[in-house]
């Protein structure tokens, strides 16, 4: 277990997009200190915000151009279907397309192959408006798992079934697959989903595999762990996205392949209620609007219900603290990670809350965003972008030189605020 | 949205077994006032106590008798067990194999037939050592369930698989049948899992479900809902258990066949972690060790995270009180089902501490364990017994005339104090 003394907190105050400006503040300063930007009043009751991960994991340089490109995409995505006046759950729903049709991340298209050679994914989205959630897992066949998800939420919505049945909200295999063609969501055959990179991963995965299980004692067995930790941290990206609209309705998504080479049926993550994602409006009990995504280990995040915990410890009031403790005591440190020896996993946080005091005029509304990520992963990549913003920004965030991955974490992030005209 | 005068608390103090007495004292008295009885000490190291449910719904005097002995023979069979010096999540597991046998309950064999007249079964399984969890989601052809959930989690304790890869704690469909079979349990045909009775009552609900179908106007199906609310909550009956074993570890475990009619693939609360059990022994941080199973509308269970909120409630000074409050704010009154006329649900729940105070002699230990059910819907059937008992204790709670199923609540318990000799 790590204490406190080993975090490495990376404190970069990355600026709302909208002034294209570098803050000098970290997050833990008082909110008033922080350097902050309107956006234009102009937008008149459409837009947001949006952050989305291409995963926690290891982005060499050479990756990292294509990780950072397909966030610029998604945050795009997300905007223009703020600025068409969508909810925050349908523009969260469209970064995950655009994130999962990637051939480089570890969701929809491309996603890691299973033991069997096959492509199994999982995909959950949250709505903090109706706190309504739709998942599945181990869902073959479908291009965007994520849509299947935010169907299942739709239908939900809907209320009951014939004969009083109770929609579902979590579909698994082959009936998951068989419930979105019967809603007009498209099959796509498998092979179109696998990529040349996907598939020579395989084959090199399985060679590595059967290698491993001609060495037979302990010892071998236990070096063999080891150098897999070091090394294997790169195949955990899963993507996500957080999104709040200039209504204040906060929505989350998260999208995965899973881990390369493992058992056919089984769920990470990505489709497990509290871990992968997670979205609650502000209410009479929370003061703040709360989204989280997370990416790594699925066992690890599952376990610690790491979606959830980050959401109900950024009602207190200094979010970088209290991001920077969840991830500490809830996560590298948590009771049931202790024969864990590393915590591998990332999240982006959003929290909102309307700010009052600062309003200009009475017929113009506030939303005060703050968004951010922390990981134990070697690196994350993460995009974020306002309705008002001409492009997305885009960042590689990486732990510090010499600080070991799964027991040591960097967090960093930024403040926006949204203005709106109130008709 | 009920508020607490609606509140239909059934506080009949339910007697430790042992001594076949009677309590008079709620469980809101403190424990001093209780009517309690000690395990006999020669139980000298092994030994323990069960609660087990065959789920919350309703329960006709014809079915009652037939839960009542389903749920006898599974405390019979988890103390066997721990007399046989079995940990709590051994024993939990052998009760819960004991309730999917019956061909009563809607677990295991005798489960509800899905929308294609298939069975897919959904079991999950908690220890509160180790805090390891294995569950398995519409998984097909396997009798005993919740073993491939005990298999998952005791693999998952031997560390890492081959190359480094970390094993499932969730597997479904196919793939978790597979799995299963590969590790030893066998197959069973699925025609073998089908009763006369499930049998049965999938070709009366199609026939329902079809002349619903033809009812096309909003009025119709309005009426449709509320009557079929009112009928349908027979349909519940998930399985569960909860035990502690004489060292203090507790264990829990869930096990269903689902909704009837449930769409293929479904997932429902029985395989979410979080929502159909739950198991944390004492630690630092928790006072107290606790164990919940759950049983009712999976989709209520789910999204309000029955289990994990139960057993976080538990860590209060007044077990009764926490109990009764979840159940109230954080289920019937819960922000995420305020679309819900009815929030249908129950749960068994284990609390334990080490007593102290009244030890006899310093080479006796003693466990102090409250034990305690609570249900929105007409009835729950719950069994339970000490290792020292002869025979198993069972009991139809059910909701006072008048109340409304899904906006009103029964919550009963009572108290056992097990001894052991430290050698």
């Amino acid at each position: 277990m790590i204490g406190l003394s080993n975090y490495a907190g990376v404190m970069e105050g990355v600026m709302n997009s909208a002034e294209e400006q570098q803050a000098s503040s970290p997050l833990t300063d008082s909110l008033s200190n922080k350097q902050e930007s309107s956006q234009n009043p102009k937008s008149n009751g459409v837009g947001g915000f949006v952050l989305v991960h291409a995963g926690a994991g290891y982005h060499s340089e050479s990756k990292a151009k294509e990780y950072k490109h397909v966030c610029k995409r998604a945050c795009q995505r997300a905007v223009a279907q703020l600025k068409a006046g969508a909810l925050a759950v349908e523009a969260v729903a469209a970064a995950l397309v655009e994130l999962e049709d990637s051939p480089f991340t570890n969701a929809g298209m491309g996603s890691n192959l299973n033991l069997s050679g096959e492509i199994e994914c999982d995909a959950s989205i949250m709505d903090g408006k109706s706190l309504h959630y739709g998942a599945v897992g181990a869902i073959s066949g479908i291009k965007n798992p994520v849509l299947v998800a935010n169907r299942l939420l739709n239908e939900a919505q809907k209320g009951k079934l014939s004969a009083g049945r109770i929609p579902p909200c979590f579909l698994v295999g082959r009936g998951a697959h068989d419930w979105a063609v019967s809603h007009g969501i498209p099959s796509c055959p498998s092979e179109k989903m696998a990529t040349k990179f996907s598939l020579s991963a395989y084959k090199r995965n399985k060679r590595k595999m059967e290698l491993a299980e001609t060495m037979e004692t302990g010892q071998t067995k236990k070096r063999r762990q080891s150098s897999e930790n070091g090394n294997g941290s790169g195949c955990l990206d899963t993507v996500g996205a957080v999104v709040v609209d200039l209504e204040g309705n906060v929505a989350a998504a998260v999208s995965s392949g899973g881990l390369a080479m493992k058992h056919s049926g089984r769920v990470g993550q990505a489709a497990h209620y509290g871990c992968g994602c997670w979205a609650e409006n502000a209410c009479n009990m929370n003061t703040y609007s709360t989204a989280v995504s997370t990416s790594g280990c699925g066992e690890h995040l599952i376990r610690t219900m790491l979606a959830r915990e980050c959401s109900s410890a950024m009602q207190s009031e200094d979010a970088h603290h209290a991001l920077l403790e969840t991830m500490q005591n809830k996560f590298i440190s948590s009771p049931f990670l202790v024969s864990e020896d590393r915590v591998l996993g990332g999240v982006i946080v959003l929290r909102c809350c309307r700010c009052m005091e600062t309003q200009p005029s009475p017929n113009i509304q506030g939303i005060l965003v703050e968004f951010l990520w922390s990981h134990t992963t070697e690196s994350m990549c993460v995009g974020y972008m306002s309705a008002q913003d001409s492009k997305a920004k885009t960042h590689i965030s990486r732990l510090p030189p010499g600080t070991v991955p799964g027991q040591s974490l960097a967090i960093e992030g930024g403040v926006c605020r949204l203005m709106t005209v109130v008709e």
